[in-house]
């Protein structure tokens, strides 16, 4: 499958921006409005998409499809199902099966474990939120900065940039930012793909995240934390809110946390230390009733 | 654990309605707002869950665990894992090990294709998947009716009710109405948890659904699709948007599927037949940005 934008950028790292009129991602629809007039919109198609490593299935997920490489790259990262020494030497796709295929060199220790514990833990899952609680704990998240006028400026970017939220809803964004710039924003039907797709494009070319932050349309939930402190990256912003759980986690290994990002208003719960305000909010727009992408209820 | 609103009804059946005064299921946390200044808010509350099946560990979901026992039957039914033939004989949850234990007459049918399947699929959630597509085949659902005036109604009393989402954010909920009246209305921070609490309460106190109409916040994917249909519930409608699966599924089984219905607009993409066009519109009011859950960005 054809990666439907990729910008050559210094380094080669090529940047990830959506791409609304690729017809691959949605589909039009006929249906009928309020008052009983026919209507035609445009919604994110879902489709089934089953990962193996190696030649373990792992799990099925349900994804807009558009990098089914990256998704299962950082499906394995973020579940801690590959670690920093296994080599990963193919990943093959199947566009007909809708199969994705990670191969490393040696069976990884996920393997291992998965075939002494199904016999009594029945799924994998269980297995994997353990060993996502153990990656957290003695986790040290980088120094670093963020400026207000940064998350002010890449909130704009975000909120402004063609995407297909804007031309289908319905759907998940989750960006990683460089200062006040995206350089991936990825977006998914499923919950989690989309932060999934930037671990694996941040792995596949070798980006340093320490200095970049994460943006995410959803909530702050523990899983997000969880995933965002697994990648490295220090500071975690959101336009929704936060659970406790989230929170604490947060705090307990010192990430950034950001949320109710809209306009000029946010709230911070942990990691305050990084923020520097230099941005004189006399400057910043609140978001109206005309902003594309509104405020209001969360979006996760 | 207490259920947190229990009202007597016609019939013995309790009805549900959010307590956000439950201060079990928020928590105060501080922090800092744009201007750096000291700010408090309410969050939800996340909590581990641990689900059996008789012997057999299903799965560890994160709730804010108001109502274990009706999510642990809903999982259970939802998931295809429980059928109609099975006796269910105690719900036993323990508060100090988070855990809850479904038990049934005789082992089930789920658990014996468990004991064969997983040493080659190695996850529960697959084998579950494939049987929920299984279950949506062939399913008839009722003839039934919505009027545009009861959708109206409910929405509204929906939106202005008390709930956890108005006091905490980062919620979602789930609502079972009858004509324009909610009769469970179920809030959780995790996806599915939320409508699996109306399914368990549906079924211990044996409502007939075959009249209802399901509301979500969240969007209409292919799952919540599945688990409408599987409850045998002929009518779904959100605020939020559609995916293409979810609409070719809703079609498939006849389901009527109403998405965006906010303020006096809405789209219905399958299943028109059972709208009554009795409402006239000029006399429903658009969601303001005074509206206490505004529109915009999806749920879900």
């Amino acid at each position: 499958m054809d990666k439907p934008v990729a910008v050559a950028r210094p380094g080669n790292v090529p940047r990830v921006m959506p791409d609304p009129a690729d017809r691959r991602l949605t589909e039009a629809v006929a249906g009928i409005d309020q008052a009983g007039a026919r209507t035609e919109i445009r919604v994110p198609v879902e489709r089934a998409l089953t990962l193996y490593l190696n030649a373990q299935e792992i799990v099925t997920m349900m994804t807009i499809n558009d990098y089914p490489e990256y998704l299962a790259l950082g499906y394995l990262l973020n579940q801690n199902m590959l670690r920093a020494d296994d080599v990963v030497t193919e990943v093959v796709y199947d566009d007909d099966l809708q199969v994705v295929v990670v191969y490393t060199e040696h069976g990884t220790n996920f393997e291992e474990k998965l075939k002494k514990k199904t016999l009594t833990s029945g799924c994998a899952q269980g297995t994997a939120f353990g060993d996502l609680m153990e990656a957290i704990e003695g986790a040290v998240l980088p120094q670093a900065e963020l400026r207000t006028s940064w998350l002010y400026q890449m909130t704009q970017a975000i909120n402004t940039a063609p995407s297909l939220y804007l031309e289908a809803g319905a759907i998940h964004g989750c960006v990683l930012c460089e200062k006040g710039e995206p350089v991936c924003y990825m977006e998914d039907v499923g919950r989690h793909n989309a932060v999934d797709k930037i671990a694996g494009w941040a792995y596949r070319h070798n980006v340093n995240v320490a200095d970049k932050i994460m943006y995410t349309t959803g909530r702050l939930t523990s899983e997000m934390v969880i995933k965002t402190v697994r990648m490295g990256i220090p500071i975690l912003v959101s336009r929704s809110g936060f659970t406790a759980w989230g929170v604490e986690l947060a705090r307990q290994v010192g990430l950034t946390l950001i949320g109710r990002a809209r306009g000029k208003r946010f709230i911070a719960l942990s990691g305050q230390e990084r923020i520097v305000f230099d941005q004189n909010l006399d400057y910043v727009e609140e978001e109206s009733m005309r902003s594309k992408r509104k405020g209001g209820r969360d979006d996760d």
